[in-house]
């Protein structure tokens, strides 16, 4: 038995968020994946993976990264490059597969990973973008990006982001400490249109939590919010303190780190 | 009598180009601008305008610029923004009205333009693209560009292009020299793919003139073709001598250049 982790871009757009469904007519990116990994690698079951993080419907990924455990002798440099080409022949155009890499015994796409990365793209003009109208929230008035950037610092480090999370997700019983490594919010030119880029890094995330950060953080920098607002929001653990969910095409999981250990001793390089 | 100048955004993809057809069920970039400006601006008559490059079919324009005149006082700034909402409120959202601008008497935006940028996108990896698909020529065979920037310096200055546009474009009476003033290739990030840009300054172009130019590149940059044989194509005279067209998708008519003198004497500054 070998564990085996597969890096994986893909739009958002076309799928029912990336967890498998029980209804099987509802198309989801786990069930597509793993439908053409079963027939590359002509498995008599369905193989089953786990991923780094479950993205809503129309979330987008970089970076998505899936762990899955295959019986037999473990696939060499070689047979592994084949395999690529073979997924990359038989997903459809809005899924491409980056890498297949041996990991550790027992490697978990979910429970290794160190940290997750997400970006949201932002298009604050008035009039529409056109290349990146998929992938960026049009936002037409004007938004101050020096706020922006200031009241996202109240969100770093360790809090309890009851107020940034789906209400129905939060039962009393759960967790939702969270820590956020770092925010940063910068502007870059996309196919010529200027997007701005909110990166936010953190161990792990609750449902829509970013999208609600980053909806809260539009607020404040269009003027709607103060400025110093983050911290009572936190403090009132409550969904209706902290500002709109921002919508799901804007959202990309960008990149998930693991330690070292889950790759080196088997010799194989993450790409 | 005054003239205006447009900028305009589009995704080439759902076009027939940029030039109204005879056939109006032909869809056309100029043809569905020209229907919407006339609906805005309430005229008896279509309004026609004139183009700074007219892009093939799937080429995409961030920068495309139309000029066209209108009887009347000239519409102040107010106006003009009203007039730019309406329009972007009736294009298809596979285009996009940047500015309006009151331009000097008589301004052509074809004839009154110093320089043309164009940008060509090429994704060069094994797997396929995600986000850029629509954007970018995949090119799955490993590009050297440190060659591929080399060769195409033999590209810049003024040659007669004749081996580098459609043979059936370039009649025996017509002029085909046209100047080159830079080809600068660089690597950028979009949307987390790493893409390789290919952006050509020139005076005008000939018929899929940067397409040929860059198919040509791309097979130096491959290894099939010598990395000095631009300078014997040139003299060649003949379009056989060149590369292969690098498909419509992968190019952008990125930005147009004019005089200042076009726009300064009326007051108005272009964004």
């Amino acid at each position: 038995m070998n564990s085996y982790a597969l890096t994986l871009t893909y739009n958002g757009a076309g799928f029912s968020g990336f967890a498998r469904q029980k209804d099987p007519a509802i198309i989801t990116v786990q069930e597509t994946l793993e439908q053409v990994l079963t027939t590359v690698l002509r498995l008599d079951a369905p193989v089953l993976t786990v991923c780094a993080g479950r993205t809503d419907a129309g979330v987008h990924a970089r970076g998505q990264v899936l762990s899955f455990e295959l019986d037999g002798p473990a696939l060499d440099d070689n047979q592994r490059r084949q395999v690529l080409l073979s997924l990359n022949a038989l997903t459809p155009a809005s899924m491409s597969v980056k890498s297949i890499q041996l990991a550790k015994d027992g490697f978990s796409a979910r429970f290794d990973a160190q940290s997750r990365q997400y970006h949201y793209y932002i298009y604050n003009h008035s009039s529409p973008p056109v290349f990146t109208k998929d992938f960026a929230w049009h936002v037409p008035k004007k938004l101050d990006i020096d706020i922006m950037q200031k009241a996202a610092q109240d969100l770093k480090g360790e809090h309890d982001f009851r107020s940034f999370c789906t209400a129905h997700s939060a039962t009393e019983d759960k967790n939702t400490v969270r820590t956020i490594h770092g925010i940063d919010i910068t502007k870059c030119t996309i196919l010529g249109e200027e997007i701005v880029v909110i990166c936010i890094t953190g161990s792990a995330f609750l449902h829509s939590q970013v999208r609600i950060m980053v909806g809260t953080l539009q607020e404040i920098a269009a003027g709607k919010r103060s400025s110093n607002a983050i911290p009572q929001m936190l403090s009132a653990l409550n969904r209706e303190a902290a500002g709109v969910t921002a919508p799901a095409h804007g959202l990309m999981l960008y990149q998930v780190d693991y330690p070292e250990s889950c790759f080196q001793e088997i010799g194989s390089s993450r790409d």
